[in-house]
């Protein structure tokens, strides 16, 4: 249920970035730090800081700074990272595999309880320890395990044909790392998150040309 | 050299969409489009659409729309996709695989030369054609063959023991898939486009919670 209809874009993309320091923080024995140092270490104002954090009630507290453990925890649970949602991945291909390990390894929130691909060579092997099922099954998974997050590792055609089936099945949430623009498509009860990797390299290829 | 330095970094990241969209146009054998088509298809109003390609000289023509192949042309020359950066990448794991793959693949101004790992498992094995070679040898690599961009497809700690070599041996850009912040420690004359898997992934736990 949206609690922060009213935050914007670009705020709610700096929380991971402070619960990433925070998290780090924290696994080298810190408790507290003050918003100056805080911010100085992530590359921000202070009162940035303060500004982005008020729009989900402000933790730091005036002469103190900010307690590591208990920011990190409320930080990580607007965004779920302690959730444990049932997720699968369409495309059994290294991009998938780079994508189980880093799920398991990175605990955010997310589940792998299934890989479909369509390729005859790939059904039945193992990815992780979860084996890759025919995409043709991928309903009937759906009806007896509710997975609520898809993860495209798959080219936009195999995507365009999909995603309707998905969203049919019970996927709320997707993770998208094809070029088809599901954000255009469906309804605004679906969370899309768009990885096109092509855009961020191209973005890099420009920025080199103005060196 | 910088030539559009005035230019804010939401145009630029809006080109390779546009450029992306333009190609896929261009495959379906399209030779123009008006601007409220562009528009439409691109999900943004033809206004914004305007004002972005406005930043880099503006290529439509009144009452014609835009010449898709023209238009491509120009977005792909601003984005650098015609060039062939000599291209390393520091890791030889899942994610290095399906990157190799994809930017063959993708043909966007970068060329895989070298690939470098350090676990001795890995060495002399072949991703794709080309040989993954000891990071030990990564200085000499660079003085023989020169290249200018590296992806960071390894953990944090790697980066931040490694990255001050590689800009040493003359890389200018870095596409960075490790959670170490590079922004913060290279000058401005590097080019850094971060790939943050991690903080993509808990934007989309945000956005499911707020469903």
């Amino acid at each position: 249920m949206s609690k922060y209809s009213g935050v914007s874009l670009s705020v709610i993309r700096r929380l991971p970035r402070y619960y990433r320091f925070l998290k780090d923080l924290k696994s080298r024995g810190m408790e507290r730090i003050s918003s100056q140092e805080f911010a100085k270490l992530i590359g921000l104002t202070a009162s940035q800081i303060r500004q982005d954090l008020n729009c989900f009630g402000g933790f730091g507290q005036q002469g103190y700074g900010y307690n590591i453990e208990a920011l990190s925890g409320e930080i990580g649970k607007i965004l779920g990272v302690y959730e444990n949602r049932p997720t699968i991945i369409i495309g059994a291909g290294n991009l998938a595999m780079a994508l189980i390990n880093y799920i398991s390894l990175k605990q955010e929130g997310f589940k792998i309880i299934g890989i479909f691909d369509s390729d005859p060579e790939k059904l039945g092997k193992k990815a992780g320890d979860i084996e890759i099922m025919d995409i043709a099954d991928i309903e009937q998974f759906c009806k007896e395990h509710s997975p609520t997050t898809a993860i495209l590792a798959v080219p936009k055609t195999a995507v365009a044909s999909l995603w309707q089936k998905l969203v049919d099945c019970g996927i709320k949430g997707f993770w998208n790392f094809s070029n088809f623009d599901l954000k255009l498509v469906v309804s605004e009860n679906i969370a899309v998150e768009n990885a096109h990797l092509d855009d961020s390299l191209m973005t890099l290829g420009f920025c080199i040309n103005e060196l």
